[in-house]
């Protein structure tokens, strides 16, 4: 039956086993509800501390979809609107989460990378205060949203980061990083952003936990004390509070506690290039290049086949002449045979 | 100062003298509120009687913006969504009022003529259920929206019309069409989808008042009975029942009466065609082709700027090479004086 | 058939003749839309010296239910709800349009006058805050709606609305009235609230043209420059604005420029206080007091039947007893010889 | 420091060891994500067979709130509301949560027992359709909330909760339990309502996780085939379709494999009653009697001062007279010695 190995994402297993051990440790422990217990605080010191962001405000929800659209949500008045790459997740992949609250997406066009460029949003903004319709008949921009890595793996480096940025401070406009695969963005060897700089640049970002070694969880670190001030009740009303917060706190604090996080991401993202490299020396072509996790490359349909019988990877997108484009993804369970396996495999189709 | 003859749009005067005078008649006449009055009823029997659809729901709204995002709000569940021509009115021009409800645009390509085709729906409709994404990670497209004629003038065959019918009965989808414009539609010598057409081939669509000889005014026609059911709630609760309902029946009735509507919408479409066929004599080229009162021209920058001083057209696009489209407007209110001295200037800049 | 005479409301009629004229007098001038025109930019220039307040915002809307929700919710984050009276128009008679856009609405308890005291509205902040349930598991107190006059016609004095500012103040709420009937509240001779205190002691209120003259429209006046920021974005996003400004812009102009309004409603409130005389002359009970145009007695039930024959009044209440409280309301067009047979009829069958 | 012992509420601790064990074991399994792996499709059998609803649609999400608002939004058309007791959980400790979704909620006074009755609920529906407001000018009401147990721990009893169902089909609205404390409810001496009954009488209900043995997570129970179909949309639309379902899928199954469900559910109740029993025995009053694992008792400020210095309660309420009415509750978690500790310690202050 279902034996295949998975490399389709980087959620199919559940935590780091540090992780398990302090939810058997602690299982009996009486603790305060709603995130408001030691482990909870203690995390939020941990995060803080890594950030180089003792201001911050930092809260722990359970899912991606869920902290992206109480976010926004939170952040923008009925009339404001976010913009996105075309291919940002909460664009294609959350259901119209951000719609479901009211607010439009402006979706700017990008390359296989997914990163709009600090002149497409100055363009977008431009435009609407200066455009042929008068500003109120259409929505108004105000939250740029991102991904670190994008959809597709790829990083901003610093300077496009921080010139994002600057033009967001300069018209007014929230720059918020969807930060779900974030682990394996800072422990890239190509990354040269760091989690201060996320910080300082950001009006928020998130810490992905559900893809990088926790159960589930995402923190998200609110560094615009606006923004933060009454974020609690959003997370209430929107019914992402946890009940027993102690399950998010004591995750993260395994996490951040002696830098487990960034050493599981880091060996993720090794296991990745080795099954690039692999891949490349088979002679398959790259989709679109990526330095982190998730590997993008497009197969003949056939191979795709064959190489589909014993491991998953995920359809990315049919591409014309009997090719295909997928996802190969590692994670910080990727086992080491599995690996090997694959390789194996890939080797024995090479077409070249 | 402000003296420029106005073709920028088609509701920059009042109504048409009869509704006035109506509007005079009945002034002290004591009528229940809220759309229950006689003028309401008697309207409603005209329109149906017009769209020979007798068992149509009518209702009278105040605004164009309003119809629709009532329309489409009573019409969807909270994870369904609208497909419409990227150019619809309802994704550039209405503020978000469709994203404020809830519901995410699914934007369609399309040419200048701004129709979305039958393939394209059935194209998008499959992908969601046959896509590599998980339907449910993604909205349920539920409701085609288009418009009669649509943005750039141009007008459904009944052809294509009965194509979207089809696709939308086979997939379940709702077909709505905005008729902000539909006289000028209906009364375009090319012509082919009548009154009757719409109520058959829609669940529901709106003829225009604003833009076609009343003050104000929409009446939506729901050929739905399950659209139809509550929807009086609907309009209360988004603000959009006018209390004195009798000043849209008694507007409606004045156009349905003995076929005004139709007769004024012609006048304007002939003036159009006669600023077309001076334009296209001057040598200057058609943005968009246009069987409606609104036409769609290119012009040089110093000939737009010097035919400003003097009119007042609506800027439609920046072009490359200094050009500019701009979009010239008749109604129903156009004088005859305005259109021929308009057609002495035109000739007097003539680039052929 | 229905030849009842109507005090049942004071939206039977259409609307002033002097607005007529004007209707007819610029009916064919070319304006530009959406409110931008010099009729409004007059009517708002007389609505602030009117109200003494020169740098509010001033805004034409077409409806009470309209512009209640849309100034509600552009005032207010998602988790921030509405203070408001129990018996408030926007709590039990606007279809849930102000939870439509996603607020609760905190009701508090009143009398028959329908006015909710300082006191109430700081005993609800302050339990927010301090009561057992932590604040962010409830809703925020942030706005307080009042209605001037009440739903049952009674009108906060100077020292009542002055104690509601201030408390507002202290807790950062915002104090918003809604004026449906506000003409008849200023007009009453009871009345030591002027236009200009409501501008100087609200963040935003409405001035009612639909029962006070105008065929419709409510101006809506904002003294915090932070909600009148973006509020334009707000009126077009709910389907408020309307294309053909003028017509709002020229209604405020007539009632505003030589007192017309403040005229007419006085002559309304006279009428009524002559039918609250002999309706106590003739031994009815009053079922609230009420110094404006809505007056409110209670009838045995036979006799209520009997003058239902002849006149609509509004249905109030089923009392116990085999009694009912009705409503009687006269407007700026009730006729002279209406009221003279009602009085004959409500002598006819007094009870004492 | 903290060191009180707490019977404050049911959430305090982790899970139940067999719960703790199964997450281990398949701690490195790869299943597929989102709910569809083969742990949940197991759970949502062994819990169609428990409630005798082979065809019940069951669906796992993380929280209450979560649960409650989502099924209501996915339930309600725009203008209709809920039903709910004034002290239901969606009506006062969920941050309008429901209203967050654009629906109002229509309160039912209820006695402290919070049941509203199956009158009630016909009077609610019949005065909005037969009221002196026509009904579009209110919201419409469409399903009942209710919880079971109640807010204070009563129960509805079988011919109670068929009333209910029946004044809901009669009226064609839904019926929706809250089950947030389900079990307790279950296993109580005094339930005569089984799990069968819950499915057949309401058109969903949940089993509550979080309070009753699992780390988190609500069973929602789906028999309205209608009000299933596209509920996957909603569950990822509003944030909360778990990326590991695994997660959900086995604490569920742990619970309802063997019956640990009513096991340890009915543990806590039996300790609940003895606490009970030595209140009672030591002259203290009850506050709202419970047949479940929630003790509602009133007590004097100094004697629930001086017990509050080793034992966490919940407040409830401040009464009169310097007294206090305190929840005290029991959990799955709940140790022999800390009930052996209160019972002590309860004597000691006894009143009588």
């Amino acid at each position: 039956m279902n034996t295949v190995i998975r490399f389709d994402n980087d959620y199919t297993e559940g935590a780091h086993p540090r992780i398990l051990e302090r939810l058997l440790e602690t299982n009996l422990e009486q603790t305060p509800g709603y995130g408001t217990d030691r482990y909870c605080d203690h995390a939020r010191e941990l995060i803080r501390c890594a950030a180089d962001a003792p201001e911050a405000g930092v809260h722990f929800l359970v899912g991606g979809t869920q902290v992206n659209f109480i976010l926004i949500r939170a952040a923008l008045m009925p009339h404001q609107a976010v913009i996105s790459p075309v291919t940002g997740h909460i664009n294609v992949h959350e259901t119209g989460a951000v719609e479901a609250t009211g607010h439009k997406i402006l979706p700017v066009p990008c390359g296989k990378e997914g990163k709009p460029t600090a002149e497409q949003v100055e363009v977008m903004v431009y435009e609407h205060y200066h455009g042929p319709t008068p500003p109120e008949h259409t929505v108004q921009p105000q939250l740029v949203y991102i991904s670190q890595p994008t959809e597709n793996g790829a990083l901003y480096t610093l300077s496009e980061l921080t010139a994002l940025h600057e033009v967001c401070r300069r018209y007014g406009l929230l720059l918020f990083a969807d930060g779900a695969r974030l682990g394996y963005g800072l422990a890239s060897p190509q990354a040269d952003v760091t989690l201060a700089h996320m910080a300082r640049l950001t009006d928020a970002f998130t810490i992905g936990g559900t893809k990088c070694g926790a159960l589930f969880g995402e923190a998200l670190v609110i560094s615009n004390p606006a923004l933060n001030r009454d974020f609690r009740y959003a997370i209430k009303q929107n019914g992402a509070m946890l009940a027993k917060g102690r399950l998010l706190g004591l995750q993260f604090e395994a996490l951040f506690e002696d830098g487990l996080y960034f050493e599981i991401c880091g060996q993720a993202v090794q296991k990745a290039f080795v099954l690039r490299d692999a891949l490349l020396a088979a002679g398959f072509e790259e989709y679109a290049p990526s330095p982190t996790n998730q590997q993008f490359f497009i197969f003949p349909e056939e191979i795709a086949a064959k190489l589909s019988e014993k491991y998953a990877f995920s359809d990315w997108e049919t591409l014309p002449q009997g090719r295909r484009a997928m996802r190969v993804c590692t994670s910080w369970a990727t086992k080491e045979e599995n690996v090997a396996a694959l390789l194996r495999d890939i080797a024995a189709c090479a077409v070249k």
